[in-house]
């Protein structure tokens, strides 16, 4: 039997979040492979190798799901959110590019998931309910300038924003500098939406005004989204609704 | 028994991409709103009153739903992909906003949905897999030049860009001028995917580089991606593969 790749995105957290498409590519897997956190969301059973590695590995995880599908493996490999943002889609294929010739010839499907900042817009209305951008605010990859660059331009085409990887113990300082960025750019207090763990146990939500976000209200689960200079809060408290128009008046 | 409004996304079109979420929300419901061929994806069931309207209704619909949900109805509003993605959330919202007070005390659920920019971007790979930006193409609610300014924005940040509603009967012509601006401001031949009905048994999708890229290779049902400067075509033809990669070598 002919082996193959297929990338799935299992939602923010949630069960009743994963599409019932990637449920079913999971139940015709012989391995899985993923990051700790994912693949333990993963029921075991007989015939069914789960490979669980540790975070920052992504390309080592890549290069294995590759060699067991040219082996002839049914492998799943396992993202929170949707697989093509900010997540191991990419990896693979960069670890494809990088890879022997006959790799390219595997079959490989990536199926969509609910990705982190649709499920924080909707916990709290529609504030992506425009144009918006979505940036990963890591500079594990990418230099500090050209974040800073990308946040000025996005808040000069007064985009919506949605920042994926805000803050982590080895980056405590970025998003500060990034709201100093924002308040500089924007001038205004548009709402920003700090969304942590959506859709888990543990999530918790909280929407300020851009001149009273501060860097420790986000760590490395939280989502956080901005407004655009056209976003409303209709509703605050425990419960808020929050919404970008469809409309622009000239 | 006190009403609600679930707005729920119904994904690109596939039943196997619409979440159990979303589904058990529809089990519940008294009432169905939304636009013709989403309600008619919804199964005829006792004690369920459909509700279809033709497009361009949204408001109309939206204090529909409040009025129903006001008057003790449990009303699911259908959208197609993410309702908060160019779809009826906003719509929703606005409506609320406009509407009595004592509409702001009622139960308002969004439900998240896979949106056609994503499953547009997995079905060909991962070229949303790094920084980028969603724009609706439609000028009916916004002033034209303020899309202009967007897409060189989104150019001049180095933004994969997905663009929603790229062109319809009645906006023939604002597609070609979106490819005029974008070969301007980009000046290479990166790729531009056309995914036509994603995940339906009308499926079209067509990967070619910007500078061979025309209007009539998109329609209303069309979801239209363009890669950033980095985006790469790993595999053509039938089955293509286009990511972007996670790093950027400054």
């Amino acid at each position: 039997m002919s082996g193959h790749v297929t990338i799935v995105g299992l939602g923010p957290g949630a069960d009743d979040l994963v599409t019932p498409q990637v449920t079913a590519a999971i139940e015709q897997a012989t391995d899985i492979i993923g990051y700790i956190p994912y693949v333990a969301r993963i029921a075991p059973r007989e015939g069914l190798t789960l490979h669980a590695t540790d975070n920052r590995v992504e390309l080592d995880r890549s290069r294995h799901a590759l060699e067991l599908a040219a082996a002839g493996h049914r492998v799943v490999v396992v993202s929170s959110g949707d697989p093509g943002v900010f997540a191991m889609a990419a990896a693979v294929f960069e670890a494809l590019e990088a890879g022997p010739e006959h790799w390219r010839e595997l079959p490989i499907d990536v199926l969509p998931g609910i990705t982190a900042m649709l499920a924080a817009a909707a916990r709290v209305g529609a504030p992506l309910g425009h144009d918006f951008c979505a940036i990963n605010l890591s500079d594990n990859l990418k230099p500090w300038a050209l974040i800073e660059k990308r946040l000025r331009l996005a808040a000069e085409a007064d985009f919506a924003m949605a920042f994926y990887n805000p803050r982590s113990k080895s980056r405590p300082d970025g998003f500060a500098r990034v709201l100093d960025v924002l308040n500089a750019a924007c001038g205004d207090d548009r709402p920003v939406i700090f969304a942590r763990a959506v859709s888990t146990p543990e999530e918790e939500i909280r929407v300020v005004p851009l001149t009273q976000a501060t860097p420790e209200m986000a760590d490395m689960r939280t989502m956080v989204l901005v407004g655009s200079s056209l976003t409303r809060v209709l509703r605050e408290g425990d419960d808020p609704l929050v919404y970008t128009p469809r409309s622009v008046v000239p």
